[in-house]
This record gives structure tokens, sequence and C-alpha cells, in this order.
């Protein structure tokens, strides 16, 4: 409080359990960040600053694999290209990365988040009473057309997939997460395979949305730290871009021109 | 090249050197993602994006504590307080994110980078034969008012200053970097201090761009590197705000009227 | 079709009906741009390049008025607060723009979408038997808590009502517009004003509603054209804020430091 | 001034000439929106909303004539292929809208703004005694390699240049704008085609600096206006693109693969 808000309304109206700045101290969640910097892994960083407070080096292994993971999927994603075209229009490259970083959206970047959802749906129905299996099954019938976070359009299997898992389940039988999450999204996928003429195999959304909720994160944080991690190749790309030199870089070469709809 | 595309001009228009995809393949700058997955670290991963090699264990450390540095100030930053009022308008976190990391430009987010270029163009006067203290004159003279990465409005002594310069000096000890810029940052420190009234320390922006520059990273990505660290804050202070509840939360409380200009 | 784009794939994949270049040739929606200079008014120019066809000059002086009745209101709008920092922060007129926009999300500009959906919805049970009073009282109890379109925090009566609906009677009259939604929406607020203790009138969200919806514009553009107008102010902040000469201003005076959350 | 905002000075950290809020009161520039409803064209109301007084007719139709003449160049502008990528991701069309937006930068979108600096500085050359031509040399021989606002990369005559200076000269003859810009326009067109090869024509952003600065805008907000006036064809381009019910639209079709760098 102070001569110019005796109430304290103005400040409490920014007030925030992140951090605190004073002249001369930064606390970060309650930490100076003195103590932080040199000792504290950029994935502890980020668990620390959406939660309030350090995972144990096993958490945060876990938290990295899935951040590894998701970082790039080359242009042909909307938000590589947007990036990368950006990039050659006289923007910074935090401008680059924003218009980017936007179009992570409910059908771009929203997979995981749904796929906990859905996730938590089935253990919900589970801790009801229900069985997984039937639990499964309904969740899938009920559900949306594709289920979030299994198949691929593009590859048959994801080649993130194995290895997320077998972090995952090295985790569980260590105790480091509880494995619900694992056992109905690999029930999920049973399910799929045993239905169709085909596998869906978890991808890449999923194998990490299963990461996210054993560690314990919501599901929108899904969505939000698949933002941290695309938005290293978004950069990637961006640079590289600008490194080219080109200009005002449109989405097909310049000579061919858009055909007319009618 | 395909049917669609025989000269391969168009797959040509979108070539990249950071990843490749084929249906089960995904391989990030050469390397498959499976390799890559509970083997390299997040700092790491940014250093094999932006640069297409691995960095070694102490380089990616240094990286590592800059980045986790510079994640947070508070909602009294633009960004911050962007990221807090998007998150209440029915926008995804990751568009909360987009609309703070774009207004980290010029003024917000840029400083690393122009004390990125003001320190090369100090160390190529000198290379040139200048002596180190007659370069940092002549570039303080002919520079802006304010010498980028020095000084802090609200800090009188910025607390990451001394944990990030400690690491660099360890490092350069150690043969990991050069020292070169650390050393005419400490050199425009010390013409700070003697011609002024009061000492301008080094604050978060010149301590990270040292380092940035120490390993190797162009002017550029000094800013490109900032846009991940905040990116985290940004992230977490977004969050925060979407537990309130609060819908089109405005920048002052509500009963504050802004006032008018004649 | 090119020789580097045999089949016309890669023309397709951008195909538009909106406009079409050739060298020394712009087509929008088929009229060459030299026709539309100087005998085009802006509003209709909007028209026809969301519809196609352009607009008789009744219809376009309605579409008008809606863009013109919500071009701002004031920087306690998360969106307006918004482009002022923004534009103190290093970037472009456009960036300071786009920060803003991409803010008029759900909550914030979809409160005109979501009202016509809601007034069709109403529109559609009576078509189908249902008399108006008793579809209306199946929407409101049915719907979101607060109806979209009705009632304000801040106006006990919103001063761009009784104009807006004003012109819209008019154009019933004069049969520029079939009037069911102005019907619809008239029937809505009276149901509210006859259930609470207090009358929630329509608000500027609803009455723009009206008029876009009898216009003939779809649900999601109502958002669409709400970006148009609203741009506007967000354009005239920004721009005045960049005269005052401010460096990245934060939410509040820089005495004022944010409370502490526990 | 309030209890929790006793000196006034929070209400005067958002201070603001544009608009003025109270309940039932909304005042833009001093003006009551119920008198600007169903009074006041768009761009009258954009020049109302960035000056602070209403134009004239003429005025307002020569603003609106290079307002209509930017809305859109078709999906190969990177802002266009953006919002189209955009609405295809899951966001809003305002999300959609903004991070296309977002990419009218220097190069993209800063070609009316540096065009008015230019033609700016061979004014005050004049008026501080130089002749025209002379000015107009110097001018070009100090500037960037491409003149801004003159040459377009695909059109050999720009078709909007003739209308566009039309009606400027149209508005000169009248005395409604002094014609000096256009003066200065003129003259480096002429020069431009006496030294090369080939005449090198203003383009839309010569003709429509021309029309801004003639009317009294500065420099920035040519590329303010021009915002405003090319998100009209982004969002067209946008609803366009959403209709199609594409998902994760790429910049290419999607059996094209892009190549590898080295």
């Amino acid at each position: 409080m102070t001569e110019i808000d005796p109430t304290g309304a103005v400040a409490g109206w920014w007030a925030t359990a992140v951090s605190r700045m004073e002249p001369g101290v930064i606390e970060l969640r309650g930490r100076p960040v003195q103590d932080l910097i040199g000792t504290t892994g950029l994935s502890s960083m980020i668990w620390l600053m959406l939660r309030g407070d350090l995972p144990d080096p096993r958490q945060a292994g876990l938290l990295e694999a899935a951040l590894v993971a998701a970082v790039d999927h080359g242009p042909q994603a909307p938000s590589i290209a947007i990036a990368r075209m950006a990039a050659t229009c006289g923007v910074g490259l935090n401008s680059a990365v924003a218009s980017a970083v936007n179009t992570l959206g409910d059908s771009h970047g929203g997979a995981g988040e749904q796929c906990v959802r859905f996730l938590d749906g089935i253990l919900e129905a589970e801790a009801a009473g229900a069985d997984l299996p039937a639990a499964v099954e309904r969740a899938v019938r009920q559900g949306p057309r594709y289920v979030p976070g299994f198949g691929h359009r593009f590859h048959p299997v994801d080649p993130r997939r194995d290895p997320l898992l077998g972090l995952v389940e090295s985790a569980v039988q260590d105790g480091v997460v509880p494995g619900d999450h694992l056992r109905a999204g690999l029930a999920v996928e049973a399910y799929l395979a045993a239905k169709g003429d085909r596998p869906i195999p978890m991808n890449i959304d999923g194998a990490t949305a299963i990461i996210y909720a054993e560690l314990g994160f919501p599901a929108p944080l899904a969505r939000g730290l698949f933002v941290l991690s695309r938005s290293i190749g978004i950069l990637a790309h961006a640079w590289e871009e600008t490194q080219q030199g080109r200009r005002n870089k449109g989405p097909i070469p310049r000579s061919i021109l858009p055909a007319r709809l009618p």
C-alpha cells in the first residue's frame, strides 16, 4: 500500500503467487532467483513456475522427455509454415513466434488437452464402479469421431510413442507416477485395435498427455506445455528462414498463381 | 519429387535442414527423434534445433542458467500483464501466450540482442587494433542514450548478475568459452561506473547476452532465446489467472475510470 | 497450370473465389479493382469481400451503422489496454493491433456471434411450430447464465441500443430486411424484463447481432465484423499511446507493486 | 478520483482523449456515440478516432478510396496465406486475423510508411531551398535499394495507381489537399523512369502513401491505415477457408514433403 494506493486495491488487482519483485529482490514462487540460477534445470523451472514446488529428478526427467519429443514436426505443420513466412515480413523473431504459437488452437495444439480430459473421464467412470473396458467402450462411443491422442494422418506408427511410454512404464514401476492414465491410454489403444480393421496407435499427443496427466498437470496445461515445447521448433524454423534472406515469402513458388474457385 | 511436383520446386520452396519427416520417420537435425527422447535435456534440444549440433554438458549448463534466469519479472512487465488479461477473454492458453510473446519487441525484449551487437562492435574495434578501454569509450559515446544491457529502472543491483557472471567466469577458466564478450562487458561496466555519479551495473539482458554470445549464438538469437525463456513466465501467469475465473479483466479495478486527456 | 505444377494441384491448394491476380490484373470477387476504387464505400467493400455481391445503399448503411457503433469502449476493455501496452514495447502498429485483436475471443468478442446463434435457435423453434414467447422462454431457460447480447456490467442502458434498433425498425418497415431477428430479440428483452427484478436491456452485442443477422451474415461473421470494427478503436488507442513516448508501459503506475498471493 | 484512487494517479495512468465512458455514457473524441450512429461513415469514423475531428466529405472520400484499394492481394501474400492456415487450426476468426495482421511488418506492410517518410524528406529538402529534381535525385541515391512505394515484383503496372492518383489530382484541383506529396511522388516516378532501362511506376503503397500524406496523416499511420484496410481481405480469406472444413492446412498439398537442406 502506498500513498497512491492506500487501500491496496490496485496492487491487489495484479496480485500473484508466481513472483515477487522489490528493488534488488526477485522471488519466483517464493525462491530468490539467485538460488535457482545454475542449480535448477529448465524443465524443473517450468514445473516450479506452473505449480509452486520443485519436482524430484525423476519427475523432471519425465517432463523433459515429453517436452523434447514434441518440439517439431516440420513445415507441413501450419504453425511452422506461418513462422517461416512471418520471419520474412520485417517483424522480430518474437512476432514470428507469436503468429505461429497463436495457431496451436483446438485442432493444431489441443489434442493433448482433449486426451487428458478423455482419459480423466474414463478414470472417473472406473472410480465410480465401471470396469475399465466398459468405461473405455462407452467413452469412445460417446466421444468425438477421432479419439484425441490416437492415430496419425501421416505416421502409421508414431516413432515417439514407444520411447515415451517406455519411460512412463519405468516410472510407474519405480513408484514415480501412479500409472492410471497409462493404464487407461493402453486400454483405449487396445480397444481401438480390436474394434477396427487396423490399429490406431497412440500418437505424440496421446503419449505426452499421459505423461502430463501422470505427473499431475491439469488438462489445459497439456496444451500450455505443448506451446512451450513447440516454440522451440517454431523458433528454429523462423531463424533458419531469416538466414535465407527472402522477403515476403508466400506459401508456394512465385510463378504458381492460386487457382480460382467459382 | 512426385507426380504433382515433378521438378521438386514445390518441395524445395519449403526445404529445411531442421527436420525431416517421412511416414514413420521423424529426424530432427538429422537425428531420429527416438534417440533424443530421454537422453537429451531441454536446453541441449534448444541448442540442437537452432544450431544443428549438440552442446557438451558445460555449454548446455551455461545456456540453461541463462534461460532459467529470465523466465519472469512479474506483472508490471507489459508482456505478463497482457498474458493475464488475454487469458480472461475466452481464448486458449496458446493465444494468451502469443499476444504476450508478440510484445517482446525492440524495447521489451530486444536489449539482449542489442547488447550482443554492442559488444560485438567493441570486440571488432579491438581486433582492428584499438585498445579495449578506448573501444569501449567510443562505443558508449556513439551508442544510444541507454547502453543496452546495463542499468535497471527498478533494481539498484540486479540479483541475477552475479550468479550468471560467476558461471561465465568459471566457464572461461575451464576453457568452455573464450571469454571475450565477458571481458568487453566488464569493461563497459567499469567505464560506466567511472564516468557517472553512480554505477550502472549489468542487468539481466547484459548478463544473458554475454552468455549467449560466449556460446556463439548470433545477436538475433539473444532475443529468440529470451522469447523461449520468458514464455515460461508468461504461461505461468496466464494459467494462474485462468484459475481465478475472471472474465475480461481490465488493467485497473473496475470502479476506477480512466481519466480524460484534453 | 505451369511446368512446375502440371496437374494444378498446387495452385488448387490455394484456390479462392475472393480474389484473382495476374500481372496487371487484380480482381476482387470478380470485379476489377479499378472499378471499385472511388465508387464503392468501405462497408460495401466489406460486404463484397465477405459475400461476393454488393449491397444496396440501405443494406450498406445498416452495416455501416453497426460497424461504427462498436469501434471503441475505452481502455478498461482488455483489448484496448493491451494495444496501448504493446505499442510501448518496440513493435510496429501492426503488432500492437494484432496482440489486441487476438483477445477478441469467446468472452471479449464472441457475444455477438453467440447472440446470433441464440436468436437463430429461437426462430428455428418458431418455424417448427412453437409460438415465440414459448420459444424464448425455453431458450433462456436452457441457455447460458447470461443471455449473450443482453445486459451490461457497466451501462444500465447501453446508449447504442436505441439508435441501432431504430435503424433496424426503419429498415424492416421499408422492406430492406425481414425483421425476424429483431422480433426475436425484442421478445427476449421483454421476457427478461418481465422475469426479473430489473430490466436487462439489449446491449451493443445484441443490437449489432440483430443487424448482422437481419442482413444475412452467418453467426461467425458477427465476430468477424466486430473484429474489423474494434480494430479502429484499437489502432486509435495504440497510436495515441505511441505519441506519449512511454517505454514498456505496465498496467499500473510504476510505484505500485503487485500484491502477493499466498 | 475515488476512494481507492484518491490522487487520481491510477485513472491518470490510463488517461485518454480517444474515448470517455460513464454509466450510460459513451463519448468518442468528445461526441456521444448515439450522435455518430447512422450519421457517420466508416472512413469518417476512422478519421475521427485517429485525429479527433471529422473530415469533410471530399476528405472522407479520398481516405475511403485508399482504404478500399488495398483490401486484398490474394493468398500469395504471406498475411493472407497465414490467415487461411490459422483458420483451420481451431482458433476463432479473431485469432486468425491477428496472426495475419501481425505480419504486416516493415517488409510486408511498411512500404507506405516508408514512402511517406521518403517523400517528407524530399519536401523538406525542397523547403530548405533545393529544387525538386535535385532533391529527388539525392533522396533516391541515398535511399534504400528499392524506393518504397515504387515498382512491383508482379504487376508491370499496378492497376490501382491510375484511379488513385486521378482522385488525388482532382482533389488538388479543388483545393481539398495541397498536392505537395503528389508532386514529389510524380517527380520520383519521372526520375526512376528516366534513369533506368524500364519505368518503375508507383505501386499501391506509393499511391496510398500519397493520399494519406496529402490528408495530413503522419507516416506511422500509413501502416496503421493499411492494417485496417488489409484486415478486410484477411477476414474474407479466413472466412472462406473455414467454410471448406479443412483441419490444420499446411502450405502445400499433403503428398508433397518439404525437401531437405544440407
